[in-house]
């Protein structure tokens, strides 16, 4: 049905992820020029381990968590089973990054990223994806973070970007707030060159059953590593330059108290909806290693509305829906005329 | 199989929540002093409404959110249906209160309170409880909120205090962390008089099914309205002796970060663990008076650890573990000898 992996294919994918970490915790480190990474490994009872890398108080991140993992297990859950059929009954192994950098000041966006890699019996599958969580809107930042992840996926195939900038967009979506949980970016899962359909499960909401099939592109195993390779690599082309952009700007405590603000969106769509992390704690994971993704301070106002024709509206009005950033003539006319552009 | 409600049940009930509601508020606002009540009445799309009430940056209280519902529905959830079969099929009728105090001061404890009644189709039960979540360990403290909250339950039958206790313990348990999320109180479901037992049904975990069968004591619906009216009336003399006496403590920075922290645990506890919340969120409730349980600031620290024989130490160690905090005599000597007792 699907083409077999190369036989060094778990240590491939485990230093392809190693690798990744190391050297977007090298970069950050630099960039940050204050705070160093602390490095924990840990062993995992039922098989494997990780390395999770945590620089705290930084003099631009408040907080980066930056985890690799390498993980084996008996029988995967009922919920993965319900995907791929034939890795019932079969030994699995994953492999993969993950990371969720929070910086201090609220005109640098949060991101997101994770790509892992799965084998069971007879079955391999890629997944992962990067996406931006800006609290001051932007439209040039988030089509230069766009740009660069399309162009990563394009140099693997050209039809990948459209299903997969969906994707991102129905996975990262508070239902009970009716917003996206920022600008989006990439998401992909269960990539194994089969051309199926991927069927949505999760009970708790099924928001993102549409965008979710590339088709039969005849790609196979190398491709799809080579896709988390190229993404991968692309997400330090598409975060620094908002950095050194953004660092610059002061900031008031009223902006600072709408970033913990909007963080505690952030704490809900990772505790209610996401499945990762849902499927982590309640399967004996590492905790602190999942809940990394959390931030460090958050804020919760009951009934808290913002300002009309404010950032703070904008944000909310239009970068916590999903948007066609780049194409969009009237989102970017509207930008510009509002400030919000550049 | 059990007996009938009265005639003007749903009358009764929702009368009971809505003076119970008056009374906390009326009485927080007082000991407050300084931050009032806001009021926001909603009207729900599928059928009937609330109250919800919002003290917010007072002198006690950095927020006070205190909720009255009643609710009609065409179809329960299949959760509430594996309980009670009988309700399929049927409309259902829900009432209740339910209340989160997070005062600002990290020696008086965050309190959660919740008193509910449902009717649907030939079934109807009661169900609530109220539990304390200390951020400092005081023996007294916990003693007084637990003799209060036996003493309303004795009043009904004798025999409820001693399994509500433990029920409370393993509901308000956060799995993932190997914790309760605080000394725990008093807790009870689907109570009908019918004597059956309660199938513990949640998936995520499963902590609570030991501890939840009161057997057939032969109560009926007065006994079991009788129990709401006279727990949700001890409330206040089970909280506002606690608020007095801890309220003249000053506190350092350092206390008040450890509260932030452990404010994160309440967080992840209604996230993740808590049906109610979950269920309020997946299935349309109103947002805002649901996640007005959250703090208004809570913290994360990655790897986060206590000194050793701190209060901060005991707190995680004694006093997020279930207790028999009355009778326990090896644990009363260490709270004395490491003043934490008074």
């Amino acid at each position: 049905m699907f083409k077999e992996p190369p036989n060094n294919s778990r240590e491939k994918t485990k230093n392809l992820f190693l690798k990744l970490q190391e050297n977007i915790c090298k970069t950050l480190e630099y960039t940050d020029g204050k705070a160093k990474f602390i490095e924990e490994t840990w062993l995992r009872k039922e098989g494997g381990g990780g390395r999770s890398r945590v620089l705290k108080n930084g003099s631009i991140f408040e907080q980066a968590g930056v985890n690799f993992s390498e993980v084996y297990g008996k029988e995967l859950p009922q919920s993965i089973i319900s995907q791929r059929p034939e890795a019932k009954d079969h030994e699995w192994f994953a492999t993969g990054t993950s990371m969720v950098l929070h910086p201090k000041n609220p005109f640098i966006p949060t991101v997101h990223l994770n790509y892992r890699y799965f084998e069971a019996g007879p079955v391999w599958w890629f997944g992962g994806g990067a996406d931006l969580t800006p609290y001051y809107p932007y439209l040039t930042d988030v089509r230069h973070f766009h740009k660069e992840h399309s162009e990563a996926c394009d140099k693997v195939n050209k039809n990948l970007h459209k299903v997969f900038k969906p994707w991102c967009d129905e996975y990262f979506f508070l239902k009970h707030r009716n917003e996206s949980r920022g600008v989006g970016g990439i998401f992909y899962d269960y990539q194994d060159g089969s051309g199926r359909i991927y069927k949505g499960n999760n009970k708790k909401g099924n928001a993102y059953i549409k965008s979710t099939h590339i088709g039969d592109l005849n790609l196979d195993w190398n491709n799809f590593y080579s896709l988390a390779e190229n993404c991968g690599n692309a997400f330090l082309s598409s975060y620094q330059p908002i950095i050194e952009k953004r660092v610059k700007q002061n900031y008031t405590k009223e902006e600072r108290e709408f970033q913990l603000y909007r963080r505690g969106r952030y704490v809900e769509f990772n505790l209610v909806w996401d499945r990762g992390t849902i499927f982590g704690l309640q399967t004996n994971g590492r905790t602190e290693s999942i809940l990394m993704s959390l931030p460090p301070l958050a804020r919760w106002e009951y009934g808290y509305k913002s300002k009309k024709e404010s950032r703070e509206d904008y944000l909310t009005r239009i970068f916590t829906k999903p948007q066609d950033w780049q194409n969009d003539e009237d989102l970017e006319k509207f930008c510009i005329d509002n400030n919000i552009f550049d």
